[in-house]
């Protein structure tokens, strides 16, 4: 990435779908001079190349880490800060690193370790984007169309790193944001990482009722909707959980108040505060629902 | 209805989505030789007439009672018990009397009071199904098609008065089957009033957050997916979360204990538990869902 103008070498640390589906909108939109990737598991990346889906395959991390301008570590949330130590320590460093974790501060605890002058160049990052098929032979090039990207730059961070990535995941069709890095965890905690453990604490409680047969067969509608995301990844979810333990655990010491207040109503048949809290809570959902709708359209328009 | 063979005439007391869109089914199919309807809104009931929803608008609950074979309440779950006292007490009771309410305890108590032979002509039902529209200018003939309607028939119940309900809901398009009235109450409580409290609880716990507009902003598909329901109408689940308080407390306290073991295993930082749990938990849905595809197959076959 001689100058700005030069499209610059790609490398994906880690071939899954995430890797892989970012390695191919890459490629297809010319924003990468060439997409180079390693993965411990040869399998991957074999597929990877058959496939058309990178140009090269890199012995080790290390060695991608010396051949490409940007790398972009996109290995599971717990495997990301061991990743970015290894590059950090690598003989060649890429000019840029990003990473895809769906939780930051542990990557953000491995820059600390370092000089601010290193740190810079690593600008963390999180597509808001997924799917319930795993493996590069489930690479999307389509997967990150109007997505979100999280970026949460540091006070070091440099800029033209953040121009680059950003640059980059907009090359791929998403919308990119920043923001600061514990209000990305808290936000996602409440978002994303609370209700994967609230269904999941749901489907396990029913699959251990007594009733479980009924339950099982008369779930309505909503119910499926509500536990769709008990069906994802439980390795994924386990690491995610543990990333972002002090987050997760705040918000949920907050919907258990929420709930708290739900089931004292319950109890007393308050059923003023129970319709006010209904409707407070669609009133809120509905009215993000149609602020959304109406972003989306400037987006469009 | 003389014989088994001629077509009832049917009443609906409550001319809302649900009352209408039966009506207009069981027009459309021939099951009734008359649709008479009974509503307190005189406006349902002339917007009944002139869609064609209808056949014949009743001046009261009572006058209507007297005039039909079949009376279906199609009320709100909390004034179905009412509506059920009022027809007992009516000068002249129609044959057969069934209900919608999505809680059958209330309505179990009013039978209670009265002779047996008197409850025998009664049989409650719940049609699971429902949209997010209501009254009876939302009314739509294929609402029950394919889905499920649970009658919990008593111990005096009649075996006429379950079977002529069986094939009014069958010439709907919906599937019958009978549950235990208790039963019926738990198994409602675990797929469908909990999650709607817990969206609703957690929607209103996020909404009065700090960072409440980055929540909203970035919340992804699985969120939206799983706050759907808090966009259900808050009367309608206020009226439920009463009317089926003690099943609904039970099926809470357990998903209490269940997230309690989730939080405890974040705190400890205990990968295994977490694992095992989502493990199982996405074990059981991916399970259920099978086993439903299965079933419907079979039942298209």
């Amino acid at each position: 990435m001689g100058s700005s103008a030069e499209a610059p070498r790609v490398g994906i640390a880690g071939l899954g779908m995430i890797g892989g589906s970012l390695a191919l909108v890459l490629r297809e939109t010319g924003f990468a001079a060439k997409i180079l990737a390693w993965d411990p598991d040869q399998a991957a990346l074999r597929a990877g190349l058959a496939q058309g889906v990178i140009d090269e395959a890199a012995d080790s991390l290390e060695s991608l880490a010396a051949d490409v301008d940007l790398l972009v570590l996109a290995a599971p949330t717990l495997a990301c800060d061991d990743l970015l130590r290894r590059v950090l320590k690598a003989p060649r460093m890429p000019r840029y690193v990003t990473d895809v974790a769906s939780v930051k501060a542990p990557l953000c605890r491995v820059l600390d370790e370092v000089d601010s002058e290193i740190a810079a160049r690593v600008i963390p990052g999180h597509p808001i984007a997924g799917s319930e098929r795993s493996g590069v032979t489930a690479a999307d090039g389509s997967l990150f169309r109007d997505h979100r990207v999280i970026l949460t730059p540091r006070a070091e961070t440099a800029a033209e790193a953040i121009d680059v990535v950003t640059s980059m995941w907009t090359a791929a069709g998403a919308r990119v944001s920043t923001m600061d890095i514990d209000e990305h965890d808290a936000v996602l905690a409440a978002t994303s990482h609370l209700p994967h453990v609230l269904a999941y604490a749901l489907v396990d409680a029913l699959a251990q009722s007594p009733t479980r047969d009924d339950i099982f067969r008369f779930a309505a509608g909503g119910f499926r909707d509500f536990t769709r995301i008990a069906s994802s990844d439980p390795v994924m979810w386990r690491d995610i959980s543990l990333a972002n333990g002090p987050a997760l655990l705040a918000v949920l010491t907050d919907f258990e108040a929420h709930l708290a207040e739900l089931r004292r109503a319950i109890e007393a048949g308050d059923g003023a505060a129970l319709e006010n809290t209904f409707r407070a809570a669609k009133a809120a959902r509905d009215g993000y629902l149609a602020r959304q709708a109406a972003e989306l359209k400037s987006v469009e328009v």
